[in-house]
């Protein structure tokens, strides 16, 4: 089979650097064109970047010629790892020009057309494309701590209907990127404050957890409060979440929908699905983010500690490794998804 | 003036040493004795201990030889650090005896006649002592996590009237006491569980806002619920708190609240009392753990992120020293409190 | 091929932990048999352990009934994790009933007929087994700051002759085992002793570097002086390094003696081996704990920063994973040496 | 007394930043003025500063207006906290206009007729400024890991005679600024490299132990190599240090000199002086970063761990604050030195 050449914008930044991580070894697609910033644009991969993987750069990649961000890529499959500063306005001239993008930026997902798109929780949302005004296209990939929760949230809505939500994080200093967090802040420290992420994680789930109807997604009907802080962990959101449902399950009956939860992604066997999307843990002290993280090579969620809640129904804390499932490995599994039904 | 003799029990635990530190330099008690386990009694107090302070030990408190934790100690007044899984029936001996106990375990802090005191909110409830069976007495010291939050909920309750309460927390290593917390389990980790803590948390401040009527406390009538974790923090419990009150008040008039709270320990400018009980940042990114746990040299309570909460009222962030103003700062203070008011 | 059963001592320890991880999914040796002490044996091993490691327990591991360690197992060959206060009485009765012990225990490391063995520098060793007045026999594996210092000054001694050695350690926390090192002990700090590790370091490198002559082994003949500190990091330890040679090489002749480094477990093709033993890394700021601790499935050593030293001749940075190749992987890899050398 | 007045130069930086918190309440000092970039320049310090300390910024020093770095202040004492590459020329300018400068950057430390000051050890070198070409004066203040290692070597060489110093040090993340290190690159890590670090190390001593004479410095004579690591600490650079001395003296006599040490700042009781510079700790796991740092208000240098070497007579541990005696403090103490010797 021969392979489907894809690119990355913002191949310089470190979800830029995961993206290369994850796709130099990708069994259909092959990393072909790499954009960044005017400054790296002409040279030579390696000498532009500052590789900060833990894993070594691929001597083939090192060796690309950065190009700018403009819509002259030969691949069609663009993956963005823009800032959110420029990524609006390229995202939307790639798209124009008749690329489809696959975005990680906040820009362009709330856009009434683009889908904002977990494969487990909404595929059917993917068909929002057909209505998008650009010769290509645009599907965005939540926020890190969202997709977490939503994954959480979606057998419970399905099964015994959210009525509210309530999640406090503690989350990794990988999803500020990089340099990000100074060690003087985060060393012997919580900040209890992350800018924009608790709109974020407020607005996102309802889109997510929305109907597709008509052309247009129908935004779930439930309340949701969040509260963000940032710990001196290196990857792995933790959540404390605590839910109301309209119908009372047992304790019992949510591990069930958890535990057998399954989704087009892994019906289609989508290289980069995990087996299973939630792993429920009855130990007391799980879930943990040292220990939890690389579940399923970082596509899992890990949840423990569900129990009956005074103020709600039941409480359970969640955890999900930031930048793999939460960024770049979930944008990946969007495009596996895509390719899998027809989208190229 | 001739200085007060106190005791302590527990004296070479983590608490024990911290109530060492703290009263070796108090302006009227007088550090005189010591008690520890068999396995230390009759030694040195030096030889005695693994000594973990960041000041040293004063040189005539190392040269204390260690007792047993029996009640022929010549200070009517003891502090105790003791374990819980010997606190309780020690304790009941001292007090059976004629001593006044101040304990941090939390063995006899569910009593009906023991005081769970917090001076600035509930210093009428010493009255119970009135009515202990004792021929001394006990008074204990609510848990670590519980102060901050009762001293942040204190003048909601007397102006709004409390309707219901959630709290998370992350709550620093030095909780667990020493060696407590493996630093495998830690390091780059949060651990969502500690033992015992969440159902503290969730009884303790009835009692601590409950109302002294008769000779008996009737517990503050509202809903809470709570969920603790571990984070890499060495001092400071953050803990991320929402409120329903029964009349709903601006931020601004909560915020007045909580800068003009004043009470009995500042109008009787008791030595360890902070000057003002709780003081509120305006900066989004405060309170955190390594900036403001010092604060009022660590008996002041930090408060920061007031807003609006679409499942609750408000929404904000509280921060305080868990082994000063949580623990031995916190029982120093009831013991200068009973001595104003004439109990000894 | 049917497998070669084995053994572990010392089961439920950290070691023990490791060692199952490593061993169940070996390509010859199947983990047969658990010992540990008086209070475990009897239990079955779900039941017996606090099971730390990253990844699950295998659920047929998990049903082994745990036995005392006491020489009636059916396997031959004894990994031992024991601790060193009960390890030296044990195996030597496991080796005078016939068995092989391979232990990461220091008791019977400077026994003049056993092997302190790291199979790419001193394979022959081995041949003193011949010599041990043993049924069975006995090989010890070094310390774990030993094993990376040792490897890089290997061909450094070989090629160049070694006259003096100067090292200062950065040890992480999981070198001390579980509970281990408190956590109040290490966040925020570095600890400048470890006991009894000085002494490790400056006595095992003579012994694994000498001379097998005439059925005994004669040190080799260098002065080393070691300086060993703990900092907060889980896994990997740092070594600055400082050598006085015979000859002055070059640094691209020593860059080359270290990068063509291969050794009797790379001829022999064996399963844990590492591809190439160490690498060398040309940017200033490698090697790091973090990115180069599983370099060759945590079977590789890192080092870099070679340069001029005015006080001896060279000085260097390495790196080395402490519970994998410092310990239960090295010693594995000799169980596979011994195998492939035909002792079982 | 009328207090003197002093002003800052880079007011916005960290070390500014740490200026003005010891400054704010010195006994004769007073702050009057600040000096930070174009940007600044103009606004009110406390809209100009993103202030990271642990103390409140004062409000009298909030309200003052930002200067610029040209030399029209009144006051005629200037510590300078600019970044190096603007120090040198703008210090340049303000002693030429007549300032006295006492600086923290490296800029012209090796200006044959800069004092490079140590008050404990070089008090005399102060004699240069009389030869100095400026109207005003410059006096630089060594680097944060030169300080703690040249205090504990002026009595080693004052008494016994250095002859080779060897040093690997582990730096907290302090010494690198705000925001300086990356949480992504020292979380779970050591750095060993520091740009610059080993060159200042390895050159700053010889000046500093170096005598005056004849108005020019003769370099102490001896050899040094240094290694320097960045470890996940936040204050407090921790030193393993091995001297070989000209005639080698007991364990016993190193302990009384250091414990004796006494000099200028302590004859002339100034302000931030230590009471007694060196404090020696006979516990083998001590000096702690986390323990020692504050000792004498962080002015003090611990040191530990004196043994035998076998490549150099003595090896030790020492462990003093980069910030406060490496650094602020230190420089602020070269004021008062330089105020009690009646430069102005």
């Amino acid at each position: 089979m021969k392979k489907i050449s894809v690119g990355i914008l913002g191949a310089t930044g470190s979800v830029g650097q995961r993206f290369i991580e994850l796709l130099s070894s990708h069994p259909y697609f092959e990393l072909a064109e790499l954009g960044a910033s005017e400054k790296s644009a002409g040279k030579k991969y390696s000498n532009a970047v500052n590789w900060i993987m833990q894993t070594p750069l691929p001597e083939n990649i090192g060796n690309l010629i950065v190009k700018e961000c403009v819509p002259d890529f030969h691949s069609k499959i663009i993956f963005s790892g823009l800032d959110a500063s420029v990524a609006g306005e390229i995202e939307t001239q790639f798209a124009e020009a008749g690329y489809f993008i696959i975005s990680n930026a906040r820009n362009h997902r709330f856009d009434p057309d683009v889908p904002l798109l977990i494969p487990e929780i909404n595929y059917d949302h993917l068909s929002l494309l057909r209505s998008q005004k650009y010769k290509g296209g645009i599907v965005t990939n939540p926020n890190c701590s969202t997709i977490g929760l939503a994954m959480s949230l979606k057998p419970l809505h399905d099964n015994f209907g959210l009525e509210s939500v309530n999640v406090v994080t503690m989350q990794a200093v990988s999803g500020a990127g990089y340099p990000g967090i100074s060690s003087m802040d985060i060393l012997d420290n919580v900040v209890p404050f992350i800018f924009g992420e608790e709109e974020k994680l407020e607005t996102e789930p309802a889109k997510i957890l929305g109907k597709f109807n008509n052309d247009r997604i129908e935004l779930a009907d439930f309340r949701i409060s969040a509260q963000c802080n940032r710990v001196p962990v290196i990857d792995g959101h933790t959540e404390c979440v605590q839910v109301k449902l309209k119908t009372k399950p047992t304790i019992e009956e949510i591990k069930k929908v958890w535990r057998e939860f399954r989704s087009k992604p892994q019906e289609l066997n989508l290289p980069s699905a995990p087996i299973s999307p939630i792993h429920y843990y009855e130990e007391d002290k799980y879930p943990q983010a040292k220990i939890h993280r690389n579940l399923e090579r970082g596509m899992g969620v890990a949840i423990g500690r569900l129990r009956e809640c005074s103020l709600f129904d039941y409480k359970f804390v969640i955890l999900s490794h930031n930048t793999i499932r939460g960024a770049v490995g979930g944008t990946i599994l969007i495009a596996e998804l895509m390719h899998a039904e027809g989208y190229f």
